[in-house]
Order: structure tokens, then C-alpha cells, then sequence
């Protein structure tokens, strides 16, 4: 006869692969933002958008394990923030999971440096990098602690009932705001607008964007199966089917638009398409059916090129589209919820009830990015340069700030007595 | 005391994450496809075989919802095909798996992406982008789940007893097959056979192309062992050795094979060899002893390598071997279960039975998407021309397709003016 | 009610499934290997670490599984070797694993091509192809299977108490000893050390060495966690969450070193550091704490740095920093064991009985690796030799040795009557 013990460590043991295992998934979407980033920028920029990503896995995950964790899942004070379970020590009894606590530390890890590398891409070639870091570190210390916190924490706009299964607003929205925010801070690219053009400074490496993509599409089978937190989750299938929905729908409208508009199917375009569908349905996908996963994937798709068109007129640089990708469709995806979430939306009869937290609770977070993250490198701006000068930024990034070269073609490069300056 | 609900509430969870996990790899191997037929194409065309490849994704995953699915695995009617699951909707209930069908669902999408992944590799650097959009619909929708149908979804061929594991028939001598058809259809690239002569077009990328190796025999073990479609198949452990020996066969057989005929270890052959390998056990894997594994992918290898001497023999232009790597191994894995299958196979004492129901099975659907494939090339290239111009192929169809270079090496391009046309 | 015999058959399959997902994720790891020092290296020289990462796999598997399995794994003898289990058959009954021996030995061989992985890098530019063949043969199929007898396979190391979880010392130390030893015997590369001066070679590809450090990152997961072969292990969680912190903290002190030190933050360095630091915590995963493995993790990221200084001093010419990261961080992590492991090491109250077996094990480890190492290519070199010409490393061994080139920009390259010399 089997004892419930041991069935119960069975069932403990297969939550946790579950969640180690999703939240690896989720790890190699760093891979993915660096290498999406790297081929989508300018070559002279690409080492630099990589050591950025760098930063946002090194410094996040230490910054979130000594303080950002805390403020996110510790003791709920006030509905507000957290307040124990500093450098994971302190009373956490209130995480009343089945697996262990550092298990579940390990999921929100690769939460948090999913959001701050949303940010590195609207930043791209031509943040100084010294502020960058500190701003990585702001941002996963408390920025998003906090307003992570009063949707998955514990907080008041969970209590209100607000829906966001992996994060169209946690994660995506949340990054895609203050990557609006850093970008507008700190000003368009040299050339970018020069003359009141809207000058397209073309990706360095399309392939090498690729890689980055296909990584970020198989993490996200991670990011949202893996919200579950339990393997016996019987909606598990349900997520994956519509995640797969809802990111070929965006990819396949953008291709057929772009086809059609422009006579040919733009690679950047459909890229930033299939991802703009995987944020789309990232806060639905456990609670809409998969028509309205490929609706949603649509729309996301759309509306993610349609904000590409508005930055340009709004003269916003967004090198990568962090914005109209991870911003735009963030806000869509969270919204779609109150509308087409099973039982509770409105189209469902469920009233506006869900759309309307789903609103507010869309504006707070968006509202908190911004202006987060406006602070923030205002503060930091007295400190350090937010932006390189026009020198390095016309020397690019990567020998300014890395002394590299992304792609060295040369045979031989001997730098003999230039050594010691090295390493 | 363990109730059998909870029990089996948690024997369901396993077995829904091992497939969706599985799936999760599959699709991975989209990447592999894309970055290794990218690698092994001209520059020129990568980014037109990486678009290829969305389109399959994208495309093929929608289609295979909105009706593939149903054809392939609906309530079956005379053996020939599936009559119900459109759009997933309607009667379902004899796939009577302890998951959910949508759990299913995914896995067997990352299959039909793979099918027409295949053939995007044969096409490469000539095929016109809107013929190939509507050959994958065609592909996805009809083609792959009528054949898929007969040996995998209740079929005459399954009930025959046709052996074919995680479908080095339904799967890869499909794909390879069809790959021939398109190949032919098309002719070869412009000068590849230019006076007679074969001339080699050499990879643009190796690095790139081993990107995509690496993820596509990473993705196998997810292919082949998640085929058990349920975790606690006994089989599963033996079923990603055999992979892995039957990979590691074929690529030290072509790594031999080179280093000693031509005096240098070739890598396109190496990798090829290693995927043959890998095609090879496809079919046998839970079937066949271990040093039969390597026996198959030993052969698949060497045959993979003949059958590229030969294509050129014929002057059929497969620009990253679809059809050695895909179909030759696809027929040899195939028979290789007749032969091999513990208990079943000739050299078993099984007699010949098995051997000539996987004959005629291989057969079948080798003809099958042979013709089907010609069949709707040919009707495809009454809407839209198949090929592009000569022109087009000479820039690339990069430039002319897609607008795009694969990599732009040049700092800052700025097209001012231009941006209209784009985006 | 649930039968035992059900309870068992979900039991083992978990602890399969688990087995074989993160086999897998390491086996992807030799992606990693591959392209990291393929970036890492000069582009003429790619294309050939790429192709003895594929001898690695491919030579690897098939001898670990024909001898090296039975002699690391087969019945003990005087615990100093294995003796049965040639080519996975006869007697095996001493693995006592719920499990198949099969799904062990999937596991198992993705180690074995780990180590051999680790010295391909040190002999990167200017090794003989058929020399690294047969060495990489006598690695997998006898030195490491012996010295790894000696801690995992029954022998008198582990059964002195020696702790080496996943493998600082017997995969890391192993491998980074002998790849010293290599790197000795085979001398510096051409220029190098020219005019006594220390030319730094630099990187040819950082975007594709990043795609290897991501691969190796996410590997890392399966390496560690999935080392306690089996789903129910309790500390799985702990596990995964130290090696992100110990890689967070490798990465970032190399950042905040060469930031401060040489005013940009070097990206071959934190590539390095943060693999420094996944070696670091690989023996002490399942026994540290949490800030324990910051501090090894940070330590091993300096005394990756330090040591990358002292092979320069040494002239010793390691050109993917093989050494520094898996030898020396692999002596920290697993001296570290000795210190930090909870209730046995030195601050815990242990005394130094630990302490002083880890550094017998390690010591004898590092010997075994270096000295056979040494011997075998010495062996070796009375048959062929073991470095390339001059000629022949100036012109790369791409070209030389596989008559390829990694990327080829030029839109086509016809050979034509050169073409039977090829394939």
C-alpha cells in the first residue's frame, strides 16, 4: 500500500523538476534577448548589448536574492511590499508551496532578469554602461519588486482580483513602459532622426537575431506552462497549445501584412510579430480559448506594427521595438483577459467587473514603470552619464566601452606592449 | 491512504509535462532547421530560408489547428482519414489518452512543422516566397495528415502493423520525399550544374550551421523519447541511448569516411552524417537493440553520403541535403525496424512479415508525398510563378525577396527617403 | 486504492524522464563548447574546434559505451576499476537504480564528451586532426573512466568519503589538468609569445561565443540538478538556485574587476567568470549554502582571472582559457566543499577530515589527468604528429585540415573540376 508520504514526496519532486526545468527554459531566454538584440543593432554595438544582457542575469539575480525577493514575496505589509526573506533568510511560511522555497526563488529569478533585459534593447547603442548597471540594479531591487508584488505577492491589485497568469503586465508591460521611459530619457541615436527623417538603421545580423528568436519562442513554453507551479496543473496543455496559437498568429499576420503592404515579408517584422503574440498571450493563456489565442496573437502582431509606426512619428528610438513588442502587446494581452477570459470576461457574460481591474491595474503598472524608471536614471544621471559621448557612440559602443570588436575577421591581432592595459 | 483520483490526477501531470516538454524541444528544432540551412546556404539567402522556416511555424501550426489535426487524428472513416477536430472543436473522445488533447495537439504539431521544415531546406536560394506560403498550407493542411493519418491516427497502415516509432517514414522519408519532388520540380540554382559540371556552392556559415545542428540533435531526444508519449514507458532511457549511438555512428562514419577518402574530416558531411544518424533511428528506436543502433545510423551515414554523390550524378540540386539526409535515411530506418525489431524483425526469427509491411508502408507514403507534392507544385505554379527570376536569383532572394542582407557589416545604413516603402 | 506496483511504475518513469531531459540539456552543452571557443578562436581556425567538438560527441559516445562505461561503472575490482558492462552487457545488477542502466548511461556519456569537450578548447589553432582523434579516444575510453571509478563508481575515493557532487573534480579538474598538459606539450601558437612578448589573439566572434556561454549556462542546470538522478531529491531546488548565484557572482566580479581595472568591462572575461563560477559550485551544489556559493562563485571568477594572468607569465598558450576555468575554479570548488559543506566542512564544525580527502582526491585527480594526458600524447606523437606545420597553422586549419572556411561572404564560389577531390 502506498503511504501518503510518500506519494507526497513523488508529487513534491515532480513540481519541482516542473519548475527547475521551465525556470532553465526561462534562464536560456537571457540567450535569447542578448542574441535577438545583438543581431538587430548595429554590428559596432553588438558586444555591448551582449554584456548588458550580462548584467541584467549577474546583477539581477544577486540583487533579487539579497533584497528584491523580499520586497516581492515576503511578508505582505499593507497590501504594499513585502517584508521578510532578505538573502532568502527570514520567515517565508506564508509561501505555502508544496517545493521548496529556493525552488520557487528560482522561477521569479528568471522573472526579474526577463524584465530588465526588455529594458537593455530600448537602451541599445548608446547607454553608458556604468549607468546601465546601476539602473539594473534599481530595477531588480525594487522597482519591480513592488509592483510585482501587489499583483503576485500578496498585494492589493491581486486581491482585486486582477489576472495575469505569467505576466503581460507583471513582466512585459512593466519592462515595455520603462523601456519606454529609458528611451525617451535618453534621446534618439545619432542620425536616427537627423534632418527630421525617420532614418532605418538596418540589424547587423539577421541569423544571429534568429537564434535569439527561436531561443525566446522555446523559453516561453517555460514562462507560461511553467506558471502553473504545479506539474498536475490540468491546464498545462491547454497553455502550450495556445501559447504556439497565439505566437503563429502573430508572426503570420505580420508576414502576410508586410507582404502585402510592402511587397515582401520583413524579417525584423515577422521576428518582433511571433514575440509581440507570445507577450500577447501571456497573461491569457490559462484563461482563454484557443480562438481567442489566435485573435489575441493577431492583434498583438498589428499592434506591435503599428506602434513601430508611432515611435517614429513620435520620434522615439526603440532600437529593438522593446516597446511596441513587450509595451504594446503587454497592454493588449492584459486587457483581451477581461474580455475573453472563460467565465469571467465580457464577452463570456462575466460583465466588466475583470475588464475594469484588468484596466487599472494595467495603468497603475504601466504608470509605475514609467515613471520608475524615469526617476531613477534621473537620479543616476547626477552620478553618472546616461549616455556615452557623440565620439564613442560614433565609434561604437564596443571598442568605447569593451575595447572588442563583436566580428574580428582579421587573422592575427597582436597587440604586444597594448597588453597590460588588457588583462 | 493515496486515493486513486489524486494518483492518477498526478500520473497525468507526468505525462502532460514530458509532452509538452518533448514539444517544447521539437519546436527548438524549427531553430535548428532555420540556422542550419541558413549556414549552408549562400549569405545571400539566409534570410529568406530563415523566413521559409517561420513560415512553416507560423503557417503550419495554424493550419494543422484549423484542419490538419482533424484529418490527421479525427474520428476515423474507412482508414482513410480523420473526419472530426476542426479547429479542435467537435468529437475527440477515442483519442483516449489519460492527457488532454491539446496536450496532443502540440506535440503533434511540432511534428507537422518538422515535415514541411524538410522540404524548406530543398527549395532554398530559387524558390519564389508566395509559391512556397502556399505549398506549406497545402503541405500542413492536407498532405503530411492524410499519410500521417493511415499509419499514426487509426489508419489501414497502422492496422497492417507498420512499425514506425517516432516516424522515420511518416515523418522524414515524407519530408525527404516531397523534398525530391520539389527539387526536381524546380531545377537546379543557376550555375550549380553550369556546363556539366557539378560545381560546389560552398556553406556561407559553418559556425551558423552547427547553431542549428546542435539544436536539432538536442531537439531529437525530445522527438524520439517523447514519442512514448507517456513518462513511465519503461522504454524511454534505451530510446535516447540508441539516439544518441545511432548519431554518434553516423557522424564518426562520416567523419571517417572523409578524413580517409579525401584526405580532410568535411564538416557539411559530418553534421549531415550525424543527422542521418539521427533520422535513421527514428523509426527503431524503441524497437532496436543498441549495436543495431549504431549498425543503422553507421549505414544511414554512408547512405546519406552515396545518395549525395548521386543527386549530383542526376543533377538534382538539394542546396542542404533534404533528401539524402531526410529521405534516404528515412527508407533505411524504415526497413532497418523489419529487420532489426527485437522480437518482430527478419534477423529476430519474425520471419518477413513485419519487413514487408514496412516496405509497402515506406512505399506508399514515399509515393504519396512524391506526388502529392508534384502535384501541388504544379497547381501552385498556375497562381504564381514557382521560381523566381533569374535576375532575383543572381541579387539573392535576401535583397529581392526580403528586402533584407543577412548581415550588414557596414555601421550605420541609413535609407532617409526610403522609409516609406518599408515600414 | 493505489498499488505499490502502479506508485513505482510512476516513480521510476519520473526519475527517468528527469534523467534524460537533463542528459539532454548537458549533451546540448557541447553546442556550447563548440561555439564558445569557436568565437573564442581566430575565424580561420572555427570551422576545426567545431569539428573536434563533433569527434568529442561522436568518438566519445561510442567509446564510452563500447569500454569506458564497463571500466568507470562494471562490477568493482580492488576499487580501482570497473570490470563489466562492455558495450552495456553482462553483468550490471550492482547498479541498484530504479531506473534503467540505459537511462544511467545517457547520463553518464554526456559527462564523458564534457571532459573530452574541455581540452578541445586548450588545443584550439594548432593540434592535428587525427592526433586529437585518437586522443580523444584514449580519454573516453580509459582515463577519465578510470579516475572517475575511483569517486562514482565504487572506488577508493568516494569510498573514503570524497565529495564531488556533479564533478569540480572529477569532470572539471580532470578535463582543465589535462588540457594543461596538453597545451604544454603542444607549445604556444605561432606569434603568441613572439619577442618574449604576450600578443593577445583576439576573439574572432563574441556574439557566437555567447551563444556557447548561454548554451553552457542553460546546460548547467541539467548538469548539477540533474545529478542527484532522482526527481524526489529534496535538494533539487537549493541545488539549481546556487548555481545560478555562484554563476551571477563569478560573472559579476569579473565585471566589476575589469570595469575598475581596466576601465571597460571585459566581455571574454565575464564570459569566462561566469562559466569560473559554474565550475566552482559543481562539487558543492547539493552540500553548500546559499552565500557559500556567492563567495565560490566570486572566488573562482578571480582565480579565473588570476590564473589567465599566470598562463601568460608561464607562457603556456590556452586559448579558450580551458585551464583557468575548469582547472582552477574546479581545485576551488572542491577544496570549497571542504570548507563549506553543511555539518561536515571545516566552518561548519566538521574539523578537517573532509577538507583533507577533497584535497587528496583532488590531488590525485589533477596528477591522473595531467600525467596520462601527457603520456598519451606522447604515445601518440610516435604515430602521428601531434601539431600541425607552420604553413599550415598560418594558413588556419579550416582550410588546411577540413578545406572549409567558417563563413564564406563571397555570394558563390565555384569549384567545378576541383569537385572530386571533395566529396
Amino acid at each position: 500500500m502506498v503511504e501518503m508520504k510518500q506519494f507526497t514526496a513523488l508529487s513534491t519532486g515532480v513540481d519541482t523538476i516542473w519548475i527547475v526545468l521551465t525556470a532553465a527554459m526561462i534562464i536560456l531566454m537571457e540567450g535569447g534577448f542578448a542574441l535577438l538584440e545583438a543581431g538587430f543593432v548595429r554590428r559596432k554595438n553588438s558586444v555591448s548589448i551582449i554584456m548588458k544582457v550580462f548584467v541584467d542575469i549577474a546583477f539581477g539575480t544577486l540583487c533579487f536574492y539579497a533584497i528584491g525577493f523580499a520586497l516581492m514575496y515576503g511578508k505582505d505589509w499593507s497590501s504594499f511590499i513585502g517584508t521578510s526573506g532578505f538573502g532568502m533568510k527570514g520567515d517565508l511560511s506564508h509561501l505555502a508551496f508544496p517545493f521548496s522555497k529556493e525552488t520557487f526563488f528560482m522561477f521569479q529569478a528568471a522573472f526579474v532578469i526577463a524584465v530588465i533585459s526588455i529594458v537593455s534593447g530600448a537602451v541599445a547603442e548608446r547607454m553608458q554602461f556604468r549607468a546601465y548597471v546601476l539602473y539594473a540594479v534599481v530595477m531588480t531591487t525594487v522597482i519591480y519588486p513592488i509592483s510585482g508584488h501587489w499583483v503576485w505577492g500578496g498585494g492589493w491589485l491581486g486581491k482585486m482580483g486582477m489576472l495575469d497568469f505569467a505576466g503581460s503586465a507583471v513582466i512585459h508591460a512593466m519592462g515595455g513602459f520603462s523601456a519606454l521611459a529609458a528611451a525617451q530619457i535618453l534621446g534618439p541615436r545619432l542620425d536616427k532622426y537627423r534632418e527630421g527623417e525617420n532614418n532605418v538603421i538596418t540589424p547587423s545580423n539577421i541569423p544571429l537575431a534568429s537564434v535569439g528568436a527561436f531561443l525566446l519562442w522555446f523559453g516561453w513554453f517555460g514562462f507560461n506552462a511553467g506558471s502553473t507551479l504545479s506539474a498536475s496543473d490540468v491546464r498545462i496543455g491547454h497553455i502550450a497549445m495556445v501559447t504556439m496559437l497565439a505566437a503563429s498568429a502573430g508572426g503570420a499576420i505580420t508576414l502576410l501584412y508586410t507582404m502585402f503592404r510592402y511587397g515582401r515579408a520583413d524579417a525584423p517584422s515577422v521576428i518582433n510579430g511571433s514575440l509581440a503574440g507570445l507577450v500577447g498571450i501571456t497573461a491569457g493563456c490559462a484563461f482563454v480559448s484557443a480562438d481567442a489565442a489566435i485573435l489575441i496573437g493577431a492583434v498583438c502582431g498589428l499592434g506591435m506594427m503599428a506602434a513601430t509606426y508611432m515611435m517614429d512619428v513620435w520620434k522615439i528610438d526603440d532600437p529593438v521595438g522593446a516597446f511596441p513588442v513587450h509595451g504594446v502587446s503587454g497592454v493588449i494581452g492584459t486587457l483581451a483577459v477581461g474580455l475573453f477570459a472563460r467565465g469571467k470576461g465580457v464577452l463570456y457574460g462575466g460583465g466588466w467587473q475583470l475588464f475594469g481591474v484588468q484596466t487599472l491595474g494595467l495603468l497603475v503598472i504601466c504608470v509605475w514603470g514609467y515613471v520608475c524608471t524615469w526617476i531613477a536614471l534621473k537620479a543616476i544621471a547626477r552620478i553618472v552619464s546616461l549616455r556615452v559621448t557623440e565620439e564613442e557612440e560614433r565609434i561604437g559602443l564596443d571598442i568605447s566601452a569593451h575595447g572588442a570588436m563583436a566580428v574580428n575577421t582579421e587573422d592575427t591581432l597582436t597587440l604586444g606592449s597594448e597588453y597590460k592595459k588588457r588583462v
